[in-house]
């Protein structure tokens, strides 16, 4: 992650709860009064998201500690802390919320991930993630997919080009589409290419794709598909495989699967915030 | 929503998709190549971000049309058109993937704010959302609950107040925390303090709420105190209520029910792009 | 207020006055000079906005120490200093002028603030605000009425609804309004109904308003209207109130007096900034 | 003025007043419906910002017509229209507020710069501004100034060097001061220098000051340092003048006179907003 | 490019220029008032950035026209018309300069770009840019490279790794640099490696690089390290390369050859702003 | 400088090569790992942008020191150190590519005015700088032309008068444009009259210009224009003078020559940064 905008965005995100002020915290709490917290599991998982606090608290304040008992990627299991927190309690209760959601949606899209892996048990596969994230939270989730062992499909639409039907259908033909874009390509950039049939994949590989989807193929298809495609080359497994599903891609062959559901509408992870009553100075 | 706000707001999600240029896209396809498509529901459910799709064009081009079928608030039924859009064909394929992310949030949470008012079936109870939204979409996600039956609780920080237990605390009481907050506080905002037994409820009752909030409260606890509310203070149920228990609170007098599973965790609407094949001008 | 959203205004405004550089400050003094100075009330009235020197330091510079001799809400008397600063001579007068000007000007407001308390002389009423703040300054502006002595109005279009004649007649009638709007709104927010009439004003009792403005009307209008109403509904005076006039509305029995002129077009506070001649390091 | 950051203020400004959505006006009014409205001025003076009202309108809309009736420095009567606007009623309502507060501010400003000018009724002497603006305002404020007949000092810390007792003591006199300034300044860039005796005005001259300011000096002081001043340096009289005496300047041979409470604490305009009855289409 | 962005990143040039007003252009000219003008190349070279003057424009009116003779990649002559404007006076000549100093530089690196391609002589090898460009400007800086017939290396630090000594010594040596870095990074993103050795090439090779790097290395030890290479592996020479040297490359077998002096430091390509007299209206 | 707006600029200059984050540094080094490292002279010239380094180490840590052996505006030999500096290595090899970027632009900057400078070898006349800036980069480059010992002309268009012969032609004759705009211009800002021919120096100095330019006149005819100018007008050279022909000038009796090659078009002064190998702790 990029610290700078990482900052700017939670600066942005606290600014959407708290507005012209936090009415409760102000209005009860004398502002010089310290206090203590916790960052408590309320469900096993995989943390991520921890460096969110101390961010998010650096922009309220220079007066707090935060000790992280469980680091992004560590398993924690229900009712034990992620973190302690010292500081100002009007610091620390108004941050709480944009905090936990955050840290709950990066450790659940992280949670998930781990379940993928698991459910596939295949370790020569990488499992990656899509462009289907939350708008303005993509730098969050991509870093949360890494956190569960997983990892990232190009970022965005800027660094990686993906040849999809419609691209083709224009070109004239996969061959035409992949020729045109290398001409125009710099060195750096992969270029992928969605494929369906038979024909498309061997006409894929003699383009020179770098990489090559199999969207919507069955893992029997996939290992088929497979044999036509030399080592040098990447191959990918997409369309609809979930956790209920990728279990049946082991052994397939694929190099990479990649799965919407490992950001899109994911659980996030129940995690609270439990305050330790504020000595009064 | 303000549709200053929501257009900035969209202007940022697609720049974080876009970056420095969509490369596929633009190495493929001549910028003034004319096409059209569909937003196609792949699922049964409420559509919600009608309104997002033009105002992501008129951020990349100022020539485009936008016919919705499906308004905002309606049932749509798998296999059927939400809306139907002309314009470039490298803007209907740039902007493709921020609109089916937000449109698709917004109409799954529409959809689960639907399907609790139907589980609930209690029409004097008001099911209404918490600040458990993703951050930077609380805008978008608080019009979604709107759109499926439910109704907004505070928005924010910044125009509501709730006490809880640490503000009672910290106060020396529900009678104290109220009076002090009622004593700074404008006559236009609304205090809710948080109660578990039956003497807080009095207290808080006694103390001035404008709402009263029972927290983790059983239906059976919650007829037993509302008798102690009179009517013109709103009580509110909260805590763990979901789709699976919310028909277990019909009939149990409250006026509220606060359910954060309708925002957090929601499972997306599936929508998908269709693009017509464009013919080249 | 919201330490963010305000540290990032002062920063905006710093950049107003500063632009590419503090030319005659350049110039003439090295960068690593220390001094003092003082702010120094040349009036007396109530002080605000000294948390403002301390925000516009921050900007500029690490080092740096301001003692606050007044604090906001306190009376100072002409002659008096409010606060003593201490830090590069070159940050003390290029932030001055900023800090002077929205010091000035929330001190203003807090001492009319302060001047229409004493002029009321009725405890039983709350003075508020209106929306008649000056564009990009109402956080401030809010925050300094509350420290003469008088409380906010709903702050914006956002956190509460005000019926006046246009919204009225377009529904068709007070009750339709107010009926049509609490159907979709949610229970946090309170809705006021402008009344000029007993007709109307029994109609908005009736229709479930929470607050009740009575337009433009008399002090003895309003002792009438006032029995009209039940105690659980806010009553409100607006219109044309002023330190002038509302000594009249004195024992009048109405909840809230609203006046314009607390915020708009108050005379600033004088106030200035000595710099003590600074020691050459 | 600069449209384009005029545009960028008016839309944070519509933003503060709006926040996440006008609740009264979306609740009642249908976003169609078309309505017209005039801006009427409640007391007499100069009219200025009647481009606000466009600038506003092309934030919220692309469908709105402003006929403007009274230009930009021109009297107005109490009861006289402004403009007339024709839009959404939306549109129309949303923005009332912020326009009039800055249009309000802006005549406010331009109808003190008349007076002033009657006031002293010397066409041989400038009036002129400071830096004692609105936080965020300036640009609309300077503007404003000119409207009514006076005009502009330095616009900013950066557009012009003003050498004043701290900056004289620092860097050992008028002489010195000036001279170091001079040698690394651009041509285009003046020097004022702040005098308050005949002997640093003699300094001044001999510094090769561009402007010198007779701070805090009498009538009859100003004629007799004029004196002192070769016709090429420009002198300006400063200090305490306000409308009640700027006319004791009158025939003092100063080239100009700034006046703080030009924009210092202005007594805004009367501007009422009227929008005719829509007609539901 | 991405228009959205490009048209942020001018309308903040735009604001840099302008500041407060163009005063020269608001105090002389109407306006309302229509002209038009022509930019002019004044040296041969490639045209680059013509869609620069209509971003411009469409940031300070809505009534221009802006018809391109010369598109971007072709090549222009001394005397030219590079494209006509047509529109208000005051936008053509508050504009101008903007326009000038960015469509200069763009023009100037594509021109640079072309005599690269030309001074190589060998379209086998592909010249690419470098990081060196000026902060803020990128993304006019790369498409500016690919008009002269170039193209982009990786964009930035986000969508590419390359291995340089400190990395490689840090990890302890390129094999365990490059496992490192392959075992977490996604399947789209390229490596490159450093090298200056043949030892290190061949190591290079063995640890899966995508692309290396033969680091200040003459034509004849690249035309021996290719040997190395499996064609499957892009190489790349790079190290103060220039439009002096290059021609030596030429047949050395390299794939790509990156060139820092193709927008850093580049001569301008001189074009000039010619505004036809305007008619009064 | 305004160190505000340099920091902000820095800022938004690290997003554009971070993005989403450094992937080979953050893939390789562990974040807590500290290095020091040297920036070096490759070459003689005038060093400028020091101050950029700790700004941008600022916005990406709290934890780093910076020596600077070298200050702005001297003279710094081959293989010399400019800086030392000491924190992090993820924020050293981070940055390293921006601040370079930008110190080799400043540094050329003033090395061009320093040698611009020597070529006139007159110390009667300034050698100022034009608008001809990179977009977006004016401050740092209008600083780096004083750090080279030459001054800066208006610093935009909101600063300063210049009235070209479109203006000229629009306005009907010197005298008028001259008149018109005196007539409304503040007292501190300066009018500067473009002039070709003997006649036309003759009106602008009737007219009162403050500076005249004379527009692509050789030294011979600036000697006899300079005849006609009294010693209170500043007269200024432009058109075309570059390091090769400045030292035509000489003794030309002209107050001002502007040279748009000082920023436009300028080698950058060859920086590198070398890291010391970093102590695993």
């Amino acid at each position: 992650m990029n610290s700078i905008l990482a900052k700017e965005l939670i600066s942005n995100f606290l600014n959407e709860d708290i507005g012209t002020g936090d009415l409760s915290t102000n209005l009860v709490f004398n502002d010089n009064l310290k206090g203590e917290g916790y960052f408590l599991a309320k469900d096993d998982g995989i943390v991520c998201g921890t460096q969110i606090i101390a961010l998010a608290y650096s922009v309220l304040s220079n007066d707090f500690k935060v000790t992280v008992y469980k680091n992004d990627g560590e398993f924690v299991k229900k009712g034990e802390h992620i973190a302690k927190v010292e500081g100002k309690i009007t610091t620390l209760l108004t941050a709480e919320r944009v905090i936990l959601n955050l840290m709950q949606l990066m450790s659940g899209i992280a949670t998930m991930g781990y379940k993928l892996v698991k459910a596939l048990d295949d370790s020569s596969i990488k499992i990656v993630d899509t462009r289907k994230t939350h708008p303005g939270l993509r730098m969050f989730e991509k870093y949360a997919v890494t956190c569960g062992g997983c990892f990232n499909h190009r970022y965005a639409l800027y660094d990686g080009v993906m040849l999809k039907d419609n691209h083709i259908a224009f070109a004239g033909g996969i061959t035409k589409a992949v020729t045109d874009v290398k001409a125009k390509l710099g060195h750096m950039v992969k270029v992928e290419v969605e494929t369906e049939t038979r024909e498309q994949v061997i006409e894929a590989v003699n383009a020179g794709a770098d990489v090559i989807m199999f969207d919507n193929r069955s893992p029997e298809e996939i290992k088929e598909f497979q044999k036509l495609v030399p080592p040098n080359i990447i191959t990918e497994a997409s369309g609809g495989i979930s956790i209920d599903t990728i279990g049946n891609f082991k052994g397939c062959g694929v190099n990479v699967i990649s799965v919407g559901s490992l950001t899109n509408g994911v659980k996030p992870l129940d995690i609270s915030f439990l305050s330790v009553e504020a000595i009064k100075v």
